[in-house]
Formats: C-alpha cells, sequence, structure tokens
C-alpha cells in the first residue's frame, strides 16, 4: 500500500536491527491509510546519505518523518536539523541501559531544533502522532481518529466487564 | 495578536508558576505570527474542565495543544486522553528531581495515546514542533520555518567569526 | 464474597494485563473479609468513565480506592482528583524502565492532591493499607491487623529457627 | 488547638532540622480542625523510644501517623513495623540526592509492613491524606475536604482568568 | 564449626530468601576459621527481637555484625541504631531496582550512626571485612589476610599466563 | 594531640580540596582520644606513594585507614587492594553528580576487596567507624561510644521537648 | 600562538556559551605549545558546515578533534561519524540534568563510530587527552607529558605536607 | 599474529571473566593487523604489577591501552595514573546496575588524568578507537580507516535496499 501513493511519513532507523520496534509505527500508517516510506539511514556511518534525505524531504512530498534509534540516539535530532518537517522520535530500547541513554539523546533537544519524542520503544505512539499531525488539517483522518479512540473505549468496557464478572462471587 | 484570529493553539499549564517557563511557547507563536490561546486547567484540581477543554478543543478550531506540567504531570497526557489532536508535552523542571519525573511521567505514554515530549523546560521548543505541525499543511509558515533554520545557520557563523578571532593571533 | 456486601474499596487498573499485579490487593482484602469490587478504568481511554467513577465513589459507599498502573502513570493522580477518598497507588512494573517511570508518576503529586504511595508491585501492601485505614475506625478489623502482624512475627521466628539450625554445628 | 483534643494524629520526625519541612502537615490538620501531636523521636538515635511510641500509638487513640525521615529514612517504616495504624511516610529532601535516597527508602517497604509515602518533601499532602483518612469515616471532614477540593477549583479558575486577561490581545 | 566457639560475627537477614545471597558471608568466616551465628530477624517485622539482639550483641561477646536487606533495607541501619559495635550491611538485590533501593537505603545513614556497607549482593566482602576488622587486633588473622590477598595475586597471575597463552602466535 | 601517640587511624584523601569534607573524620577521633595521621595521597596523581603508604600501614601500627575520594574515587579502593587493614570509604560530594558517581566508584568493589563505604560526604560517620572497630578489641573505647550513643538519646529528647512545647496549645 | 603553525588540534562546540567550560582545553594545549584551532559548530543548526568540517578536517593536517556539547549532545558523534581522526568528547554541564543527559548522549556510541569521551565539564582532561594521542608519535611531547605528571606529584606532595604540618601536635 | 612485531597497543582487563567483552578489542586490531598484546592485571588484586606495567609500557614500545573493568572499575584510571600513553577505558557491564556503576567509576576521572572512555561493553569501539590514534601518525592505517567506514556505509545501504524492498508495494 505505501507505494501506491506518494508518501507523507518518511519512516527511519540507522539499523536493521531496529526494524522489529519500529515496524510497529508502519501497521498503524497501514491502518490509518496514510502512504509512507521506511528508510535506513544511519546518522554515524551514512551521515551524508542521511543528511541529504533530510533536507529534501519536504520537496518531496513528505509532511512527517519517524526517526527511531538506541544508545547515542542522534538519528531523529539531526534530521530535525535539517528538515523543517516535524520530526518525532523513539527511543529504541538498548541492551545495558534499556533505552534511558535513547530517550535522553533524543529528547533533551536544545532551543531552536525540537524532536517530538515518545516512550521508550513506542514505535506505535509514534504512528498515531504521525496521524494525529497529518489528521490537524485532514477531516477524513480527524473522523479515523476519533473512531480509533472511541475503539480504545470500547477495548476497556469490555476489559472492564470480563474483570468484574470474574471477580463477582 | 491572539485575541484578534481563531487560535490555532491552545497553550495548557496546571497552575501560574508554570508560567515563566511555558510563557515561550507564546513568544515563538507571536514570532510567527500563529494564533494562540492561553489557559490555566490543572488536571489534578480542575480535571472536569480540563478534560472538557480538551474534548471540545478540534470543534474550536484548535489544530494542537502544548501543555506543560511538573512532577506527577498528568496534564498533557490527560489531555491526550480527550482530543484527537496531537498533544505537545512540556516537562517543567521541579525542585527536588529537576524535572526527570516531569519528563518520564510525561514522555512513557501509553500504547494508543502518544504524547510528543519535549526536552525538560524547552517550551521554545513546543512553540517551534507547533508551527512545525501546522506547517506541514501551510506553505506560508514552512517558508517561516525554513527562514528561521537560516536564522539560527548564520547566528551560529557569527558565533564561529567571533570565537576564531578571539583565539587568533 | 465482594459481591455479597456493599463494597469498601474499589480496586482500579488500566489494563487487564495489570490483573496479575494487582489481584494481590484482593487476596488481601478476602483474607480480611473486606468487600471490594475491581474495575479495568484507563485515565488515558477512558478519562470520562473514569472521572465519573472517581466522583460518584464516596457516594456509592466506598472508603478507599486503590489504584494500579504502570509508564506515565496517571490513574491515581487522576482518581484521586476527582474523589474525597484515600487513593493508594500502586506504581506496576514496566518493561523498559522497571516500574521508576511508574513510582515517579504516582508519588511525585502537587500539593493539594496525594496519592498515598506503595512500593514498585506490592498490591499486597496496598490492601494491607487499605485495610488499615478502614480498621483506623472498626475494632474488629484493627483486631485482624494486630493479628496479621502477629503471625508476620511467627513466620519470621520460624525462618530464624531453620536457620540457626542449619547453620549449627 | 492539638492540647484540646486527644490527638488523633502523631506527627514524627527523626531531628528538629526537619520541622520545617514537617510543619506543613500541621498546618493542614489545623486548617481542618484535627487534632494532632508533633513528636521528635529518632529511628537511629532513639529506636527504644521510637518503638515504644509506635507500639502504643493506637491505645492512645491515634488513627494515623505521619512520619518524615530523609537519606537512609527508616523512620516511617520502623514506625509502620510497630503499630497497626496507617503510617504516611514523607521523604525529607536531602542534601546531595534531593531525597531521591529518602523516597526509595520510605516507599520501597516489603510485604506485609506498607508505607503510604507522599512526594518528596510535601508534608502538606501527607497533612491532606490523613484528613482524607480520618473523614472515610466521619462526615464531617468528609464534606470538610469536599469544600478543599471547591477552593482548589476556585483558585485554579483565578488563575486561568488573569493568565487569560493577560495574554489577550 | 560456627557452634565450637562463642560466636564473634553475628550475620543477620530478614528473611530466609536472603540466605542465598548471606551465606557467602558465613563460607568466608569458616575459611578464616572465624566463628559466627546466623539469624533471621526482621526489622519490619519483629522489630522488637531484632532491637534486642543488637542491644545485647557486645554483651554476648559479638565483636561485629554483619546484616543484609533489600529494598527500604532498614535492618543494617536500626542494628546499628541499638550498638556500640562496628555493623557491615549488604544490599541485597532486588526484583525491580535491582538493588539500587537497597544500596541507598543502607548507605545514606545520618550522622552518629554509621553503617559500613559493601557492594550490592558482595556477603562475601562482608565477611572479609568482618576479618579485617577482627584482624586489627588478632596477628593470626591478620597474617591470614595477608596470605589470602597473596592468593588473590596468583590467581591473577595463573588468568595472566591462560590468556597471554592463548593470544599467543 | 594525634602527634603524642603512635597513630591508629589514617586519613588519607586525593587533594587538600578534600580537607574540609574529610577533617570531621579526624574531629570524631579526638573526642574520642584516638591518635591519627592525615594525608593527601592520589591514586591518580601519586600512584606509588599511595600504594606503598597502604602497603605499609599495618607495619607501622595503623588498625583502620579511612580514604576520602570524588568522582572517579579510586582512592579507598586502591588502599584497600593494598592492606589488610580494614578501610572506609568516604564518597566526597562531586559539583554534577552529588556525589553519586563517588559512592558508586567506592562501594561497588569487586569479591575480595572490601570497603567499608559511608554516606555522601559522612566523614563523621567514618570517624565514628573508625571508633567501633578499634573498640571491638578495645573496653574503654567501647565504653566510650556507648556514651556517644547515650548522648545522642538526649539530645533526641531534647529536640523532642522543645518541639512539642513549641505546638502545645 | 595557535595561529602560527598548522593547527593539530581542532576544538569544537555548539554554542558560544560553551566556551567557557572548553577554553580550559585550549589553556592545556597552549601550555603543552600544541597548535590547535577553536571553532563554534552545530551540529543541530549547522549541520552540513559542522559535517564538512569533520570531513576535511584529515586533509587540512588535523590529527585529533575535541568536541563539546551538552544535553541532547550530538556534535562529538556527529564528527566522529565524518572523519577518520580520534573525536574526544566533552559533556557540557546542563541546567537540569548537571551533564548526565550529555554524558549518555556522547558515551553511548554504537558500534563503528567511538568517541573518546571524558568527564562531565572536563574539557581540560580532553586537551590533555589530545596530547597524549599527538605524543605517542612525538617524543618532545611524550616527554613534556611525563613533565607534566612530575608536576602533579610534586603538587600533591606539597599539599601533603601543608596538610601534616596543620594537623601535627 | 600478535606475537609477531612489538606490541602497538596493550589490551588490559581485571579478569578473565571479562575476556569475552574485550577480545572484541582483539578482533578489531587483528582486521587493522596492529599487533597487540593482552594481559589480566587486576588494579585490586595485582596493583603493584598493574602499576609496574603500566609505568613501564611507553619504554617497551606501546602507543596506547585499553583497559576494561566492571563496578568499580578502576583499572583504567590506574593504569592512567602511571602511563604518559593515551589510556582507553571500557566499562564492563555488570550484573545489577548493568554498567552504569562501571561507567562513572571509569569516566569521571579528576582533572590531569583523563581515560578516553567508550560505551559500556563496547571494546570493540575501543579497538577502533585505539587505531585512530595509531592512524594519526600512520598515512597506512589511516586509509584503512577510511575504507573502514566506506564499508560501514555499504553495509547500511544494503540494509536500506533490502528494507525498502520488503516494505515497497
Amino acid at each position: 500500500m505505501p507505494a501506491a501513493a506518494t508518501p507523507l511519513v518518511g519512516i527511519a532507523m540507522g539499523s536493521e536491527s531496529d526494524l522489529p520496534v519500529m515496524e510497529e509505527a508502519a501497521h498503524v500508517l497501514d491502518a490509518f491509510e496514510v502512504p509512507y516510506e521506511i528508510r535506513v539511514l544511519s546518522a554515524h556511518r551514512t551521515p551524508h546519505r542521511m543528511l541529504e534525505y533530510a533536507r529534501t524531504a519536504h520537496t518531496r512530498g513528505l509532511k512527517v518523518i519517524i526517526a527511531g534509534a538506541g544508545g547515542a540516539a542522534h538519528l531523529p535530532g539531526m534530521i530535525a536539523a535539517a528538515t523543517p518537517l516535524p520530526v518525532i522520535g523513539v527511543p529504541v530500547p538498548t541492551r545495558h541501559l534499556q533505552g534511558l541513554d535513547s530517550l535522553l539523546s533524543i529528547v533533551q533537544m536544545p532551543g531552536g531544533v525540537p524532536v517530538a519524542t515518545v516512550a521508550i520503544g513506542q514505535a506505535r505512539n509514534a504512528g498515531l502522532l504521525a496521524v494525529q499531525i497529518l489528521a490537524s488539517s485532514d477531516a477524513t483522518l480527524l473522523q479515523r481518529m476519533l473512531d480509533y479512540k472511541q475503539q480504545l473505549v470500547e477495548k476497556v468496557e469490555q476489559m472492564d466487564a470480563r474483570v468484574q464478572t470474574r471477580f463477582a462471587s
């Protein structure tokens, strides 16, 4: 599906090994029928390619970029450095510090260059945030987001019913 | 200026004491000529008003909400719970834990309800992120954002020149 | 047993997945013969239902509410925002930060709205604290609590005897 | 005022130097007209007196104990060890670790002996929590707590009005 | 062996579940032929027994006490409160915070009541420290400690030789 | 006074700038009439002198060594590496990490080489611990330690009386 | 002095505000008579200039680059991404998290792209490390480094003498 | 291969158990054809041998030393204390604190004695940094480093191609 239309969202990660975390963002965009592209671009190993990708992103029709990285996680911030688009950062969990290093490396950006950071490992929320950003100028997407939130309500109500039943004498 | 047009951005905080931090977001929106409103709404002290504000925000024309809070910082997440709009969270610095508590309380949102978190105390970046979100469907704002980034470049170049001069000879 | 009498304690959690942690509170209340109800109510996914539950809790006869949540854990604090009853917060362990995020999100409440926080994952202690609160105006429960503490003494004495025997000679 | 009636709440601290933090609990109890006593009892320097105080507290009419301590903060947990009453712990801020050590020393109690922990330095919330505990069996206090929460609402509304005025046009 | 002579070292822990960690201290004392006793004494569940043990320890011939505890780890500090003897604290690893809570609860003692804290889970080093303390007035033990340190040297030299061989050529 | 007798305790620090923290240990030893010596020895700047000091300490009559250091605090552990005597480590507070780095660098010693660690900045407790170690084979010192603990009791009782008076009526 | 010869060391920082921290590196290089250049280059605000500087550094004769940055500190890692030279990273202290964020953002680099990280705020040590790197192929510099270390020894010996005198008698 | 030529790099670790982490440094040096030696030298168990190794390293032709250690990790700093050569520190992961203790113990060195610290467990990057240091005066090694960085680019490009293919259409 993402190939069918001009991508509105770019999903970038520094290594294929981040894909199991990051593909949840793609699944959300699929569900909301938002076209996207997905790229492996490393701030540390392919800095020039990464910067070029970021610099030209808005000229190719992208509206939002999601970037995930772990440890000294520079990808989201460096993409944000080179694009006027909103950049969503996903702190990828790490082996030793569990993603606390990733989180601080992504969220603590200096004045002038924000990165919209989500929870450690929460690429799903990065996808939802991208949809919300697009939805702020797209009534159809906004309605889908309202519907999605209604589904969350229903899912909790079902859990509530199950638990009450189970504990009712 | 914000009174002149329908606000596109809502800036919310839990207490007037957060204003010195949060008004930097307003200054950015002023500079980009983005109309906004600014409100004191407490998740913990006025939960019903806060939730009502969030629930109706998109129907009143708001496109983005910026929310700042400190400590067990629930305002951004609770607004995000009740609106389909993108919500930007600003962790307000705290006296004892320096805002680490605020940061974790805001950024570690569960799947389904993202908050776009910026650095501790970085309301300026929250304002810039709001502009970037609006700019993704507004070519004039996008150009202003590109101009802004060019100003950052020039400012660094001036600093670079000054420092090189100082250490030359 | 909880269905037989008007519940005095409400146990709330944000997701059925918190049940393995939170049901320890129920087991304690069962053991002390305190009637309770148990609910899935999400601050982030069902904010209106959650607030309504909290707002009316004292009118339905509840005396204490136990709420568990993980990550950006807003449920205990938001229930506390809307009820005059004492609210006990249980920080549910999390995958990446092991519940440190849950703990800070629950315990660091601002002035005016306390949450009685227990240890990470210690729903058993939340149940005991609820019993202690009820016992402060119920002599029967107070005696049961004294008996319970005596059982703790005996259990330690048995362990002491076993260990001394094992290391003797 | 506390001398006039049998104290219902005991406020304990390990040193007179904790008084500036802990007296906020007393101010809250004064405001709610709850009789209390206030004591300096050190877990580390007067362990026997401290334990005797805790052991007999419920026999002297106390219903709740508030205990504050800093660093390796053992007072709340040790009082909880020796009384069947609910114990509220206040982590007193410390010079080097800002009260993070106090918080973990108080909140991370093992199964069987809870301490109802509030935020670092939040003796005011400890006082409010004591009132809520007493209010669960005292309709007058419950009404006062509802009134107090209404005052919080009004205070936020006033701040909201001031801020809106200031930023209007 | 410990039964044969008056114990010089007391090893205390709050629960039998700490034994796998704490028995390493006993193994060290066995190796140095230092008589000891080992007890389960809980600060939180058997506070009076624990205090009585500590208060009388020096009158029964003990010279050092080793105490291990986890979480809000009060046992070492409370024993130190009631004895003039040196107390060695072992932070027992915990499930969620890995013993960081235990460490801070034990080491951050206030002025007047020290606890000689060793590394998280290092009961072996607690045993060695007890031997060093006894050795400062016992020439035989001092020589054994010097011999022990020489064994450490030899063990490292053997590892060094193995590794050099493996990487040679 | 320390010059009059063979020193029993060595107090070492890495820099004269640590003296304001470390001299509290000397004050305690003065008060208990324990002869000591005080030295500036840097693990990082004078490693050979430091190691020589440690290697010969027990042959010169020292019974205990107190060592303070900050940041990557290697002095206590390196002295412990080269002496059979008990070594007490004082984590000196640091400018940026407040002594958390000092604490972990000192306390987390590997198996075989313990350092008896006290609280951040607590050289006073290091002095008391040294006295306790000496007192375990010196009945006069043991009695002084018992007297000292009694003074702590009296000081708390005086504070207790003052606070009760202040809040009475 | 740095202008007189081809610079061997580049000192880079993201903002003029980092100069008070970073100029200590320059002072060290002055003292060792190592020619250097000093530049303001921002990873986030001037990414293309920064990358160009790094890419060409070795072709212009630089042998080592020192880079300092704070918060989400990307400058050292991004320079390391684009140069084959050794890069020394200085974590600049930050207002809220005291440089812990800077440290993790700099040191936790992924496999393939190291940054030689020094202590928070320790630009002096960055300068010394640059000298050590150059000295490994420059016998004159190596001798100066040996002399420098001898000066450290003498300085400690003087402090030791002063402190011993002060506490003698 | 390392035996064939005079070693330029020394790899030291405190225990054979660190070898699985540290041998990655050796693999890198093998790949770059840099002769090295590998040693087990413990700061805490063989302090004199360790210091002697460090003191004479530059006289035996070594140009760089890589040292790995865990917990209260003193080996890198103590080697740096005794050699004029650049020392690279590898924080070895630890069981309870995951290497955060190792990291702080290694990186937070005081002024005068730097340790070039790499990420927790990143001995591979320590090897690369050693190569970069040697390469700053060795054109052949510099070219190999440029080639290595080009291989990193190609590897990322291949991952990028694979991921794009997988998500296309």
